[in-house]
């Protein structure tokens, strides 16, 4: 199976599954539940993707890696729709389609953001993700690190207290480490909590997830500074007007560039010690480098 | 001991485990740090009282019992944070002192909403909170129902849904079982759940938590129209105003006062039971009744 098709079979079994696990419209909170549904449909589905795959390395049934999967991607989508608020990064478009607040309104924009959070949580601690409840316990408390005030929640915060400073490297780094990085490290760890994997397979899968996100995050400045907002569904150039620390402002554009280059070969390596089970994982590092969107 | 002597002696412990449970400022994200803390600081605490309440039941360690307390107040106050802003009800006075995003600014309070939600779940997955990843589930989901679109966020919804509609006593009900009563509801059980409670035990503290959360719910309209907004330390009049469905918009004022008081004496029949332990809980339905703020 190529990368493509097997990203786009993600995305299929992660809608097929969304609507499995998010309410229906129903009753005088219908609105809600349409928003949260707005926001979690679409987008690469990259987190779904990693947790599947990470799954596939130690034979988890699909079946149960799918709910982690869409955990992932309801603690990603309410964070996009949180970080796009007026009071935020102030965005109106995503993903090719208005932001949630600005198809709904504010109110219900932050209100279904909160709710997909609760709800990450809760379909991680229902038995039909694991039977045992110890690595229903591991899931929940990893998540809830790599989401909250020392994971991305963290990192977003420094993010807006960046702007209009002058941060350097090692600043802008660990921001990314905690913005993008932790959920994207939990996604790739995931299947080997699911799994019961060695401490040597979980702390390999780590620090891919380490350069792989940093390589994934350099290619988002990279793509704000030159990237087509059409292709993007976004818009570009958004980081300079805000004076928003990125690698680009210390590194520069060519710099960068190579830099993601030598994060994404990095990546790749710490997949040595796993069979061509993990050949999509090692694609994936490609994949972000070339990525237009 | 008196109730009021609990309530503080409560206060007290929740503080201090708030400030061991909490990060402390540090580093660029200082600032998300300092706005979880002052969303968690003052209130009467009531959830947690009941939560350590429920577990004096069953015997449960008063160590363990207060990380869920503390957790069940990290909900609360981000759902404070969040309700209180500009795109919510607009607040700009809680507990007496400036709301969260008066004193910060709106980013740092959704934020700081953001990472309170993300640490309860962070605290309940422990197993510093129970050493059986079971019950450590349990709570997890529970927790996560009683918050989410079915539960308190779902509520919130549904109350700026209803404004300026004219709705009728049995959809009031629901918002506020859903808006307040779910949380509550979740405090009073959590005990059960951490004690291993028998069926019917848990049964009849869903019970009382249900009549106590409406009857909490009743007086707090009855204090927006008649409360002393300098004594309650938050703004009044303040459902009228915004066209908020409220029990006296549809009871008026004499009558709601008497369910109130029906409903906390129904409250308290649910408790027949358990023995004296359980009656520093008798006496919170009164106290519901009788509170100025």
């Amino acid at each position: 199976m190529t990368l493509e098709e097997a990203l786009s079979e993600t995305a299929q079994l992660v809608a097929l599954n969304v609507d499995q696990l998010l309410p229906s419209p129903e009753d005088a909170e219908a609105k809600l539940h349409e928003a949260m549904l707005y926001a979690m449909t679409g987008g690469k589905r990259l987190r779904p993707f990693l947790a599947l795959q990470s799954g596939c390395l130690f034979g988890v049934d699909e079946a149960n890696m799918v709910r982690v999967a869409v955990a992932v991607e309801c603690i990603h989508a309410y964070s996009l729709i949180h970080d796009d608020l007026p009071a935020m990064d102030n965005d109106t478009l995503r993903r090719g389609q208005p932001t949630t607040h600005v198809q709904f309104d504010e109110a219900t924009a932050i209100l279904a953001g909160d709710a997909l959070q609760a709800l990450a949580f809760e379909i991680l601690a229902n038995p039909l993700t694991h039977s045992d409840p110890y690595i229903r316990c591991e899931l929940t408390a990893s998540l809830a690190r790599a989401a909250g005030c020392r994971g991305m929640v963290g990192g977003q915060m420094i993010d807006l207290e960046c702007e209009n400073m002058s941060p350097n490297i090692g600043m802008v780094t660990r921001l990314h480490q905690m913005k993008t990085g932790a959920l994207i490290a939990f996604a790739c760890e995931s299947g080997a909590i699911m799994g019961r994997a060695s401490k040597e397979s979980t702390h390999a899968l780590r620090a891919y997830a380490h350069d792989l996100g940093l390589a994934f995050q350099v290619v988002d400045d990279v793509l704000d500074v030159e990237g087509d907002p059409e292709v993007m569904g976004k818009s570009a150039g958004k980081d300079e007007q805000s004076g928003k620390a990125t690698f680009i402002s210390i590194l520069g554009l060519e710099r960068s560039r190579e830099q993601a280059q030598i994060l994404a070969a990095q990546a790749k390596t710490h997949l040595d010690l796993f069979d061509e089970k993990a050949d999509l994982l090692r694609q994936v590092s490609q994949f972000v480098l070339t990525r237009h969107k």
